[in-house]
């Protein structure tokens, strides 16, 4: 195992006196050298969350036994809902995208300079202007029309391509079709859009045309996890551009789509470091 | 008249040419030295806004017979709508407050500073935690406490005092009650209210509230002018901070009064130098 | 004691495996709650620092014993630069201002408004123009001119003020004196300077002057804690505004003010709920 | 001649009485459209800047003629500096990169998409990493190693190849050797560059580092024309990100490429609209 290697633990559970101490001092016993730690109580719903990592390199025990004993002595006893990865455990990202590049570009731009720890095994599409770009990048297109009549059917087909591809989690890049419950459910917590708006204002289609009837100053991009509720998952990052009088539609949409792009690469760079926990619709972003 | 003394031009009317050039010779003809002129058309709308501010030094007309000239030569042929203020005259602001202080000592504390061109003959409350800030700067104080069963002959003394006072426009420096529909049309485009969030999202009561509830990563605050529509009158301002799971209702609370003092001070700001132009519920704010 | 009541440890050590295992099982021995915690480790340096806060309601050690017990049992053999504080004591905060009144009014207004949970004894000031605000909110104003020849005397004449009203830490609201290393040397990391520029641009005098003339496209101020050396003690917080080629000297100063107030008045509340550690001329700021 | 061209008229000169109605007049009296128009005047300087687009279509004189009439009549009696465009007339954009590839993906997308009006008809670069980027788009890329011995022979091979693309300016995207006076001078106020820093702050080498080493909480991205005076020309845009002590050089090497790529792209943006113009180091961007 490389020195490099760590683990990380994400927990969440109802506040008691000595979590830390108790967590800390397990990792501690077992000889882990913690490289970070962030936990947050929410008072209100007296609940407690936490991420911890360590140097899995001189950790007294194997990967398969942490599970085992933190289990019984810390999990169950806490009540926590906990979850452990391992830094060298690269997940598998699918794509979604309509028809606009802007999000797609900035994530296989990143992919490419090994900005982003992630394998990226193929990209779905309802249309067919990404293809190229998907080529570009040598990475598998499958084109998946769907409109009301074959939805269900096509999602089918879609779970089947990710399965094939042993797809981890999802990003939607501008895919501009609405996912159903139950293509949904296969995910939870696990896809990634970006709402081209300050959610919770202009949720629905054609935000920026709503913006600008509504004569705001300050137009916004939101990266949620996507529940069967229609951007209303939990939000993970937001941003925001200041505009004016003189912004046409076409200018906003234009000037949307460089928050849009940035938001959701910080977005999925948060998931992909285990750094976000979602807890009743909403996402603690851990630091 | 000193030398540092200007007209300012503010206009709306159909687009067609030359209009620019039109204004722009009429000054020039009569000796006049613009110092700030912004134009912008609404392509949508054809719809042309301008505001022209020149030295009334040397001047050929006076300032009666500005209106008198320009009204026949070119108003009334382009269809017009328009307005003519002189820098040395100072608008009077009246201030509505309820219980909470930081907008008020923010606007206070410019005003004594010289900072905003702007008489404040007078503070209406609702409350009376407020009257000694009144107080510190020397500002009559009328305590109007309103309910449902009062607010139409309460507002009838708001108007009488507004009225004693000579107030040309009032600011709801964090005024926590609604104004009535005929209140607010003998003030068209002329009160300034600061929502302590970022419009449309979390109109109406507690927004703070709301925001924490849905899990948002940003909060902001929105100066509009206030019609007989709640929350929903024309933007002239709006900012944002960035916020995280860490923060509490209490937090944003206070991270929000922040943002609302700047946002209200500049709107205040933009509405004294005549840089707004209110069409159909949208504010053009000028350079 | 009442219930809210809490005791705050700040620490910074060479890092080094267990750290926060063995001081949050200090704490969880004790029968403290924790209620926040904070922890960064600097892996150049090699240096960890931590910020824990927890209830000294049923906390098993008085407040005396705790530095008693924690020294040899930890601070001691880690090799721990720490300090110890109770929440329910209130810093006493000197403010030094000059001419302009927009930092001193907006700490004032804060303070008045109970936003700051601090005292202010006294106020210090080389001019006069500032008595008048002093006198609206009731707190002693010192009138200490400075200049090059008196400066020794005067430095020590503002000492013995500060001594007499017990003043913890100092903030200078817009003081535009340089105080000397020997005055410094009284207030380690104690003294809370606004710079009104985004540093370490524009150090020294005049630095809209600097802004406007070098043609940037935003202005900062910056909030630090001061050192012998002028401008280049360690920042605790930043922020900006973004101006254009229609901004004058004039207009960089005003919208400057708005930004010198906001991030002085966030650095004094991060001092205030001791949240930052300074370690090698940065500031470590907690969440 | 389509619809939609326009004539783009850049001016300055003296400040004067009645520049805008006499250059506006020369328009209207045409039969010219105006369709955006933005004048600012630098008091200080006396100094008059000012941008005017109208419509070609129906303009009573040709593209030809525009300067024939347009010099003796206005441009030469009040002194201007100017220059006249057409929408029509794509530029030819060079890039030179060397081994980050962030800031190439980005133009290269928005060129693709569509978003950018140029031309991209070669990049160079003095490293071999990029040329498949450069494949991927099907552009022309020339390797032109440079080295502190080489450097005048190798500037010409670039001027050569620029001048065979027939390039009119050209954008440094992230391109990490510094131009000759002499090779700047054949492209004035035209070789846009990005520097990793919020300018003047950290011109020069390792920005990031330097940034790190101060201990700032935000750190900025600047977009410039190149002079000869390194890092010291002409501002067209800049923008920041909020950092903390947790991050690494490392990350803020990560964070900063998100603000370089969005601000160079705006800066590039601007200069193909021709809202940008020069005047003694600084850079008027036009609405």
């Amino acid at each position: 195992m490389s020195e490099n290697q760590t683990a990380i633990l994400r927990i969440h559970c109802p506040d008691q006196r000595g979590i830390v101490a108790r967590v800390t001092d397990f990792i501690h016993q077992n000889n882990g050298n913690v490289v970070a730690l962030d936990q947050y109580t929410n008072r209100e719903e007296k609940r407690f969350f936490m991420r911890v990592e360590w140097e899995m390199d001189g950790f007294t025990l194997d990967r398969d036994e942490i599970e085992t004993v933190f289990g019984p002595l810390l999990a169950k006893p806490l009540d926590m809902v906990w979850d452990l990865k391992f830094s060298d455990k690269i997940p598998r990202m699918g794509i979604f995208v309509s028809r606009s590049s802007h999000c797609l570009y900035d994530l296989l731009a990143r992919y490419e300079a090994g900005e982003l720890k992630v394998e990226i095994p193929v990209i779905i599409s309802n249309h067919k202007e990404m293809e190229h770009v998907a080529g570009q990048f040598n990475i598998p297109f499958y084109h998946v029309p769907v409109n009301k009549d074959n939805k269900k059917e096509q999602e089918l087909q879609e779970l089947k391509v990710l399965q094939e591809h042993k797809v981890d989690f999802i990003v939607l890049a501008r895919y501009m079709q609405i996912l159903s419950s139950d293509f949904v459910r296969n995910f939870p917590n696990k896809v990634i859009n970006i709402h081209h708006s300050f959610l919770p204002a202009f949720a629905g289609a054609k935000p920026y045309h709503a913006a600008h009837s509504r004569g705001v100053k300050i137009i916004g991009a939101t990266s949620h996890y996507v529940t069967s509720d229609l951007d209303a998952g939990p939000i993970i990052d937001q941003d925001i551009t200041r505009i004016s009088h003189h912004d046409s539609v076409e200018s906003l949409v234009q000037k949307g789509k460089d928050i849009e792009k940035i938001v959701l690469s910080r977005a999925v760079k948060a998931h992909l470091d285990r750094k976000t926990l979602v807890y009743k619709n909403k996402t603690v972003v851990f630091a």
